[in-house]
C-alpha cells in the first residue's frame, strides 16, 4: 500500500468531536465498553512511552490517576488497570464514582486488581509530589461545560496548579476549553488526544500522543482527520 | 519487582477454562464485549509476528478468517478488523450469523470498514490456496461439542484439511476437544490460547502464543495458571 504524503492532522471542535463520537457508536456499532478498553490501553501504553519505567524519578513507580464521574473517567480506570498489568503502581483518586453500571464495572475491575483509592486528595501539594512521580488526569472529557465544574473538581485543579510532578492529560485537560488552551488552567507535560485532537492542543508544546488507530477509514475520510500512518502495531503515536 | 523463577505454564480442562471465565465476568465485571475485544486484538497482533507482511508469499496481503457463530468467531471479527489496521487484507467467511447482538455488532464493524464477506467457501482446495496466504480458524472455541458439529462445520473441516496454506487456530483449533489434540483433524501451524493455554494444546509442535496479558494477578493465582512475565506492554507472548 502506497502512502499519501503526510499532511498536516486537523484538529476538532466540540460539535464534530461529538459527531464522531455518535457515529462510531450508532453508525459503526462500536459499543461503549469497547471503545472505553480501546482508548484506556492506549492511554497506558502512551504513558510507558513518556515515563518509562526506568526513567521515573521515585524509587516506587507510583501514578496518582484522578477520575472524574463520566467517560473520561472510566477511561482514567482502564489506564490504570493496564498500568497496574505494565507493572506500574497506580493509586486511583475517585471522588464522584457514576451510578453507570458500565462505569461501575471499571471500578470493580480496578478494585479486584488491588489498585488503591484515596478517600481524598490531600490538600498539602508536597504530600502529592512526594508519594507520586506523575498524575494522570482523566477528570474532564471534550463534553464538560468548563465555565461551570462543580466541586470537588475545582478544588483538585487548585491543586494540581500547584503540583511539581508531571500531569498527563487524557483528551482535554481538566478546566480547559475543548476549543481553546487555558491561559490560567493547569500544564499538563503530556496530552493524550482520542480519535482526533481537539482544537485546544493546538500549540501544546508537551508530548503530544494520538490514540486513534481503530478508526475507520471511512469515518477519517468524512470528518478530513488526516491521520497519520501508524507505524507496526502501535495503537497510538507521537505527533 | 522480582519476578519468580519460570515455572511451567499449566493448560486447563475444559471446566476450568470454563471457570475462569464465568468468575471474569460475573465477580471481576468483565464485560464480554471488552473480552473479545482483547482477545480479538491479541490474535491479529499474533497473527503480525506469525506472518510479518513482509514474509507472505503472495502479492497481496490476503487472509481468509472463517468465524462460527458464537465467541470465537466474534473474536475473529475482531482480528479481522485489527488485520485491516495493520495493512492485511483479511476476507471473512462467516456462515452462521449469530441473533446475539453483541456478535452483529462485530459483524456491522467489519462491513464497515469494508471487509469482504465470502457468501460460501469454495469446496475446490485450490482456489483457498491461491487467493489467501493463510487460514485463521476462529471456528469453534473451548465450548463447542465437537462430537457433534453440525453442518456447515464438518464440510468446511473436510476443505480445510486439504489446504495447503497455513492455517492460525484462535484457542482451540476447530474440531479438537479441548482436552486432546486430534491425530486426523486439522493441523495448524499456529495456536492462539486465550487466556490460557487448554489441554489440547500439550505438544503441540507450531507456534505457540499467548494472549493472557489483562488476566487479574488473583485469578491467575486462584488457578494456577504459572503465565510467563509479558515483556513491555505486549499482550501476547510465544510460548
Amino acid at each position: 500500500m502506497t502512502h499519501s504524503p503526510r499532511q498536516e492532522v486537523t484538529n476538532k471542535n466540540k460539535g464534530e468531536a461529538a459527531a464522531i463520537e455518535t457515529e462510531l457508536l450508532r453508525d459503526y456499532r462500536f459499543g461503549q465498553q469497547q471503545l472505553i478498553e480501546i482508548w484506556g490501553q492506549a492511554c497506558a501504553i502512551a504513558i510507558t512511552k513518556a515515563f518509562p519505567l526506568s526513567s521515573l524519578a521515585k524509587k516506587q513507580p507510583t501514578v496518582l490517576v484522578i477520575c472524574g464521574p463520566d467517560q473520561n473517567g472510566s477511561i482514567g480506570l482502564v489506564c490504570a488497570r493496564h498500568l497496574r498489568m505494565y507493572e506500574y503502581e497506580p493509586t486511583i483518586y475517585h471522588p464522584q464514582r457514576s451510578s453507570q453500571s458500565l462505569h461501575q464495572d471499571f471500578t470493580v475491575q480496578c478494585e479486584k486488581m488491588d489498585i488503591p483509592s484515596l478517600s481524598y486528595l490531600p490538600t498539602e501539594v508536597q504530600l502529592i509530589n512526594d508519594a507520586y512521580n506523575l498524575v494522570i488526569d482523566a477528570m474532564m472529557g471534550p463534553d464538560a461545560d468548563c465555565a461551570n465544574i462543580k466541586e470537588p473538581y475545582p478544588g483538585i485543579l487548585v491543586t494540581l496548579k500547584q503540583v511539581k510532578i508531571p500531569i498527563a492529560s487524557v483528551d482535554v485537560p481538566s478546566g480547559w476549553d475543548v476549543e481553546e488552551a487555558s491561559e490560567d488552567g493547569i500544564a499538563p507535560e503530556v496530552l493524550i488526544s482520542l480519535t482526533a485532537p481537539k482544537k485546544c492542543a493546538r500549540g501544546f508544546s508537551g508530548k503530544h500522543f494520538l490514540a486513534g488507530r481503530f478508526l475507520p477509514y471511512d469515518i477519517q475520510k468524512k470528518y478530513e482527520l488526516n491521520l497519520p500512518d501508524y507505524p507496526g502495531t502501535d495503537c497510538l503515536l507521537e505527533l
